[in-house]
């Protein structure tokens, strides 16, 4: 995940798009030939070096690369585009493969999940609430709601990473600047503003190849309609994106949905780990984590590192949420703050989440499950988990008044032994194992991330 | 919305779900004849009274409200549930009535802004970035941005209302208790705990008449297969909820579903406002609220109160959001302290959302737009405003130093008059009029909320 | 607490704001001697009604209340203020009394406390780390613990108490209505815009009486030297609340600073909720609340209600106190939206603090203890809750392999009987009680609140 | 910044924590003599190398470096600490040092708006309400509440980091390990588990030469009242930082407090932020940044880019500071994941605040003011601006009607010629000029941070 999100895999990211801004200029037959090989060639030699200072001088970090990237390829490098087009796309790609990855550990995750739901259909443990036992339920039924969580999430990232889209709209979103590029009589002559121009290198235009290589449908119009929309369309097939309905500078619902998704994955995770946390106490025992940290003075703990890590990203996700949604409040065509505040804390909760989603997958692979210490703990109580049955059957005065005085209940079931199955937790299970069954119908969509 | 979300609606809702409750025992014949109707007496005259306090000693407000049900309609109120399923249900409910305003409010104020778009298709204006003019835009695609906005706070609402689960487990989502009580020999004979058993009231039950006022597809089952998983059906089917996957009371998807589509659409909107803020401001004066707030001091004044209240529910929704996803981090199978801190989370965030969308309706449909204003702004920069263009046309040096010298563009201007249609914004709006058209094509689903 | 930060609490702040602002018109001797009856008597009788209604049309409650003053008393009332400074005032006003009542509430907490790290300054308990036992404490530090963080938050909201400020600005901050009123001739003539102005009420200005209830240390100069600065500070005298530095419309000092110590002794408290929810569970039972919550369904269950509720309030007002320090960065004299963004959010966190104290008190006096479970857990991992001892003594390696085995652990101490001594928990408590002794030999300051 | 909070500082931190460990051991006479030099030479060298990695299993970055050391410099390296400890007390030094810059930054930003302030004393300028032009102020007026914030955020963060704590509590706070290595007989000969034990290694003790080094106040007692809480002190002084009340790993009131500060600070600078954002757009350009940031694109453009940053990063620490505070709710002695999500929480919430006062400290320094535009955008609503004044004077129905209507304003002068100068803006500025002194009056503490 950090090498999916971290600072080299933005520049790379950002370097991605600058290259395919050129190859989308050429795939509409507007650029001269070596552009997009002159583009390429210094893209991969790039040396970030302090582009975090010079970014922030700057005002942000494409201004400083795209400034390199034009000294050393010349002027069809960063051609229309604004920064925030080349930022936008380099933070929808990064979040397109930390969103896969995370996809693919929530499907591990699940099928994990989905084993110990199935096998521990109707193992009996203690339902608490509010910190008390409550009545019985079964680990099966634990584990088919987590897993439902699981895939509530992995749903919710599956839908936003879909529609992930390009970003292209150039200094406001008009796209003007590439009308005005492509209709310049000059601009195949000075492809570099210190060369002499060559002589009519946009000569082979008119037979100018479909940009099979792309995949697109079919051969691109010459001229084409919008070419400002043209250019927004190869750029977001060039990059692998969805096409925008419009340039969304400041129109931020990738960011929102990105926002809620990460929250959401966040969150379900995190209840998984508060439940691993509760079961895996000294005094509880009932499930512990395969591989356990270890401590720094202690030889006999064994922590359950991974819920720790999944709970404290439960704890910081929603936060950075909060700041992308009040980001999308983002005042006129480029805000003066609002997209700032999303670029850090968009990697961050990217990172957090897929942090989480790793770990969730190991744990639900290693978690030991103890069905002996489910039923001791079920016996704690001296049977006062099933008072609620005990309600049913003898009236809630009756229930009450045993509940509160074990005598008073030995006394009872010394009368009527007939009681004495009406304590078996495991004959109090309700409808959990068809909630089982009915959970584990569903299944993931088959296609992968 | 203060209708829709506030304590006597809350309550209301309590009820509704107490009522349909008892109408699904009723419904699966396993409640006597008069079980309802006792329901329904004592929920019509139900006060309040001082609900709050007793909640706070309680733990919440669901264990005075059962137990006044109780006392008043016998045993058959609030049989099997837990107090989660009522308040959950009831929240639901709530959020259902509360989105069905605002879904009607975004449509009325898409409506609005689709004239707006429309009708400033190729309206110029100052595209500002970074609070400065930057290239020209129009109007019209200002405002098809804001209806694009709208219209994905719709979908979303939408969809996230469509999916509003009833809730019922039991006391800890095995829905134990309703197999108890359907299968206590004794019940029918004791339906209230201090009166006579009643000789067989559940007689009629072979002949029950299937509850078609439900519209239930077809008769049910007797017995039904699993009573408990049957009663969570006909229990949805009664309060006009989805039937949930699996009891949620720790599995909070519908939480997190709210808070994310509440922060989208305060967000959201919050963009119009801060749109609308800006371009309100004595110096630029391009657009005015129809109807502007007062001044307790200043006659003259005309202050753009919708778009203050939106920009103050786009600072505050967030933070809610944040709150509610955390709360997706709940241990056991009810929470200490989780769940507790979303009963009024969610309800302010309905409130405030509820707020902001309503005067998105209004500030859309009074929206004064001053185009002429929009044209003496453009002027402000001398033409700098186009100096993209002239950057594009000249080569960014020759375009810098104009850029910081008027007279050098007047006399660069004076040798080659053909340059200066260059210099008007009106036609350096690139794509601007086909992105407002295609936005436009972008119609609701026809289906109202 | 509901009854200090309610909507008729901020109306009654309101009205006495207004009134202290006639008040100290008169005391410098600038308003007709009616004037303060007048206002008086209006507020005294002042209904409500749809002020919440008409706020929102208005863009705030003042506007409305305002007008309605000036309509039964004339022109004197809200004289030369802006609807911020008495919106402003109330909410200080508001806020010193709730926090009034929470230092109550938290010296009755600490006090409860003492009494616990005192009596129980040597009972051995197991320290959990990790959610693991680790080594062993006592219960007399850990409530030693909770009493310096109660300590820690009192101390907070003490400070920020004490400087709570009025507020007095005029429309934009410089109190220059102030001036105006004070020297316009007719001023005193025309006390009432729909009266015959009476001839000279002011003529007993130059006897004007020094405002000697007021408390101020001496007569007021004549005229004074700067009406405006001189208004703002009979003002703050008259309400009972600091003397800023400067108007702080948009300088939210003190909203930051409330933010701050609300969260801060949310989460302080929200600490002591977390031990307690952690330690009366059911396997652990070592301490309960007094008086617990009951169930709607469970006869035997004793929820830990107001840990419960501290808990809540303690994932909440964190949130709202993000809100109120973004809304610092306030444009403007008075900003479009961050102001109005404070006023529920700060009541909330009030009220949610206000609570969390008073559950905290209730807790800390009620709480039971239970020492003979806290020796039966400490006994649950066979002595291995000092294997830090024992790797000290034995070194890490032997430490280890005995932990991860009970029976090298027997066949070691068989050879070495001199070592048993070493696994008793209460021989391994370090520094406990000295820190306990330390931490209660800090008192809060005398001064009630 | 970025050099006092990244990762390389941070280890360089815990190496800090590490060798002052050891150091106070020694200080004590309770380490042989070449410990302290072993320990320094191990953390001298140290080549953190996959540390990240080796954290996520082990559960925080300390086992591993702990590990290293005592494999290169032996078992009196992390003796007796818990990893909390040392990350504790390595993000109190590396919050303290953060701090000194913020101090440093934000007096220069206070010095350089004390000569704004003073400068521009009497220039008038529109002040806005709503956005709205209200009434006339100053830029002075403006300046001085800058400078008063900058002042008050200077004052919390140098009242919190003369606090800032060390931590040392041994596993669960009750700092028995220090007892149990400071009494083992064999501690002195078995320096290392390698090594032959040398004879006699504490022989010096009597007569050890008190730790004059350390600024101790006095020789150190031999031995020690409480060893634990001996430490507890040196290793503090060691450190530079304070000594807490009690180990403070689950009483996070230094981290409650840092959360505080830099919330506070972050939303003291975006009040200056928004209102230069404001100030400077094209339409109003009172303001002005010294240096500003160019454009990718736009030659013209001179972007507020110190501005957005400290805008940018006003809306995020807000959001890091809830986690913090959320964090306080930390159960048990070392709580599962609530002290893990303060780790990088709180260096982002310093990292950014630290860059939000460099900027501001850069912008304030550099802040370009132009009177002519205030001058001129005072007229723009045509002497509207002071119509409180005229409501003042004409009484409001008056006011009121000639504010909707030029002309009668100009029909209503031309008959009292006299009433002209209540509409010269700089005639009704209330008490700014006596505001201004009086703030300028208040001047920062003496001693440097």
């Amino acid at each position: 995940m950090e090498a999916a999100t971290g600072d080299r895999a933005l520049v790379a990211a950002m370097l991605a798009a600058e290259l395919a801004l050129t190859r989308a200029w050429a795939a509409l037959g507007l650029a001269p030939a070596g552009a997009v090989a002159a583009v390429e060639a210094a893209a991969s030699g790039y040396d970030a070096g302090d582009l975090a200072g010079r970014a922030r001088a700057a005002g942000n970090p494409v201004i400083p690369l795209a400034a390199d990237l034009r000294a050393a390829a010349g002027e069809w490098a960063h051609r229309g585009a604004t920064s925030q087009d080349i930022l936008d796309t380099a933070l929808m790609l990064t979040s397109s493969r930390a969103l896969g990855l995370m996809l693919a550990d929530l499907d591990r995750a699940a099928a994990s999940l989905a084993g110990l739901a199935a096998g521990h259909r109707d193992t009996p443990m203690a339902a608490r609430t509010l910190t008390q036992h409550a009545v019985p339920t079964t680990f099966g039924l634990k584990a088919a709601g987590w897993r439902a969580l699981v895939l509530d999430a992995r749903d919710r990232l599956h839908a936003v990473r879909q529609a992930l889209p390009a970003q292209l709209g150039g200094a406001a979103g008009t796209l003007a600047a590439f009308h005005a590029f492509a209709t310049r009589p000059e601009d195949v002559r000075t492809p570099h503003p210190s060369a002499t121009p060559p002589e009519n290198v946009r000569a082979p235009r008119p037979s100018a190849t479909p940009p099979e290589d792309l995949g697109l449908p079919h051969a691109l119009p010459t001229p084409p309609e919008d070419v400002g929309v043209r250019m927004a369309e190869v750029f977001a097939a060039e990059v692998g994106l969805a096409v925008p309905e419009l340039p969304w500078h400041v129109l931020r619902t990738p960011i929102g949905d990105l926002a809620g998704a990460l929250a959401f994955t966040a969150g379900a995770l995190g209840k998984v780990a508060a439940d691993v946390l509760v079961l895996s106490r000294t005094e509880i025992g009932e499930v512990g984590e395969g591989a356990a940290g270890g401590s720094s003075a202690m030889p006999h703990k064994a922590n359950p590192v991974r819920a720790v890590w999944i709970a404290a990203a439960a704890r910081q996700v929603p936060a950075l949420a909060a700041v992308l949604y009040g980001a999308m409040a983002a005042e006129d065509e480029r805000p003066a703050g609002a997209w700032h505040a999303e670029w850090q804390t968009l990697r961050d909760a990217l990172r957090l989440t897929g942090g989480a989603t790793r770990d969730a997958a190991e744990l639900a692979a290693g978690l030991r499950v103890h069905p002996d210490r489910m039923h001791a703990n079920l016996a704690l109580t001296g049977g006062m988990v099933v008072s609620e049955r005990l309600a049913a059957e003898l009236g809630h005065d009756l229930a009450r008044s045993v509940a509160a005085d074990p005598e008073a209940l030995a006394a009872l079931l010394a009368g009527r032994p007939e009681l004495k199955d009406l304590l078996d937790p495991a004959g109090y299970l309700g409808s959990a194992g068809t909630l089982v069954d009915r959970a584990l119908r569903r299944t993931p969509p088959e296609e992968g991330p």
